[in-house]
């Protein structure tokens, strides 16, 4: 499918891209490079790419450039590379928010190189190179936001390209992408990250106890909690708008629902139980969650148990 | 262990129960019942049990009657059940808060009975006799919060039982088990409850969308947002302050973060998402959760289609 794709970057996503390509053979050479010389040598020992010193190195002559370190890092990977691309290349990326991605990478890119940001909305709460597998994205949608004006046939080429990944596709303007994923991701990331930190922080409450009963439901959030910190960092840097939005949304719910618990109003509580199972069960008919009780996480623990 | 055990509800924990006394052969009878007429016939045809028309029918000569009820039933149940209940039995429950339980049940109860509330942290998203199955209480922990004065040797025989059941047991006061509990459960899940009810209700955001792109963190709160909402209304209802008080926190915290994403404070942000990773840690090290990414739903979820 291309000669040539660079990945400028290569922790969770960069290395699960390395593998997907070549699950599919959608390259002839994978460049490699990550600001991290650990990564790189253990890149390197992982065969997952040619690597190379740096950005610049890594995306010349490439047909494909994908950025996929934390976007915070954006602007100066852009400048460095901005020399060295290719004309006709695509230059795209994967990182978690799109405004501030076209906003701070745009001016930097030669006329002749389309420049397409995506974000393939897959992970898990892992990080480094060791971490990728090539199925991550399997099943999972990719969303392109083109600028006004972006060529079609690159367009379309780079949408063949997830699907070779695995994914499926779908194509929307960068600033709604920023609300729809503060809603499906970076608020739900904000919560996750500030109940784990309450926990951790109450006097009251042992953190041995947090830990030994955390079946009951808070183990769930510690999942998301573990994810990478820079990264995320950077996703509340630059979706900050969206965000706050979301989780002013969020908080006037919340108040309403610490009035009804403390009017112990058991309608109004029995209501919204009741309202939000249908999500739920949207999800996993669309093949978006395992219909398996608790994620199938009690089956799962004892193969990965086995596996260690 | 026993002669006669008394499962009243036979929701997915009372058949749980079922299933882990079968397994492990705990008593030579189990009476059962359930105040839906529906899930008693399906209880039969199940044979989780030998079948009661009601409370008090089942409860009858039992040795140990467990009440698998919502807590907001419990009182109701107990006046029905208490003239019929052998001397020397133990009355127990599986109810997630305690206080209440306390406050509404050991009025009720006949002074030759040993009351010892009891709270298995274990359970699913799913409801229903059918939701159950014997290894739910495996290696999850079982809280016994006896009142003052409880017997030594009908605690330990509870104890034996739940730890026959795989469960880890622990005794604790009842009030402090009741904020254990806000932080580790009830307030994970009002949370959980509320974003998903905040997706719901945003107008920029279509559904469809909140759906499709859930992968990005919001599905994992679906999951304990589909849990059953009658017993999740009585929960609320019934350990208010601990909640309150839990929230009261959590909010505190989230303007602390919220200011931190307004004023673009990324140490701020970077520190607690470093913080937060630790206790994911402790809690898959203690084996409270799966080590595998994304709780392992990934590999579950062929194994649950391939099962259906």
């Amino acid at each position: 499918m291309f000669a040539r794709v660079a990945l400028i970057g290569l922790g969770l996503i960069g290395s699960s891209l390395a593998h997907a390509i070549k699950r599919r053979n959608l390259a002839e050479t994978i460049a490699g490079t990550d600001a991290s010389e650990a990564v790189r040598e253990r890149a390197a020992e992982l065969e997952l790419a040619a690597i190379h010193p740096d950005a610049a190195a890594a995306a010349k002559d490439a047909d494909l450039v994908i950025l996929c370190a934390p976007v915070g890092s954006y602007r100066q990977i852009a400048a460095a590379i901005a020399p060295h691309l290719k004309p006709g290349a695509i230059l795209s990326d994967v990182g978690s928010v799109k405004g501030a991605v076209m906003r701070d990478v745009a001016p930097l890119v030669p006329k002749s190189v389309h420049f397409l940001p995506a974000h393939p909305i897959a992970g898990t709460e892992q990080s480094g190179p060791d971490a990728g597998f090539a199925s991550l994205f399997d099943h999972r949608w990719c969303i392109i936001t083109p600028p006004p004006g972006a060529d079609a046939a690159a367009v379309a080429k780079l949408k063949a390209f997830w699907e070779a990944c695995g994914s499926q596709v779908e194509v929307m303007e960068a600033g709604h992408h920023d609300l729809v994923l503060a809603m499906t991701s970076h608020v739900p990331h904000l919560i996750a990250y500030n109940i784990v930190g309450t926990a951790h922080d109450l006097e009251k409450v042992a953190e041995t106890e947090v830990i030994k009963f955390s079946a009951g439901g808070f183990r769930d959030f510690t999942r998301i909690a573990a994810s990478d910190p820079t990264m995320w960092r950077d996703v509340f840097l630059n979706n900050r708008e969206a965000v706050l939005e979301v989780l002013g949304r969020f908080n006037e719910d919340l108040s309403q629902l610490q009035r009804a618990v403390r009017d112990g109003n058991g309608q109004a509580l029995f209501d919204l139980f009741t309202r939000t199972r249908a999500i739920r069960r949207s999800i996993v008919d669309i093949g978006q969650d395992s219909a398996a009780p608790n994620f199938g996480r009690d089956q799962s623990s004892d193969q990965s148990k086995n596996s260690q």
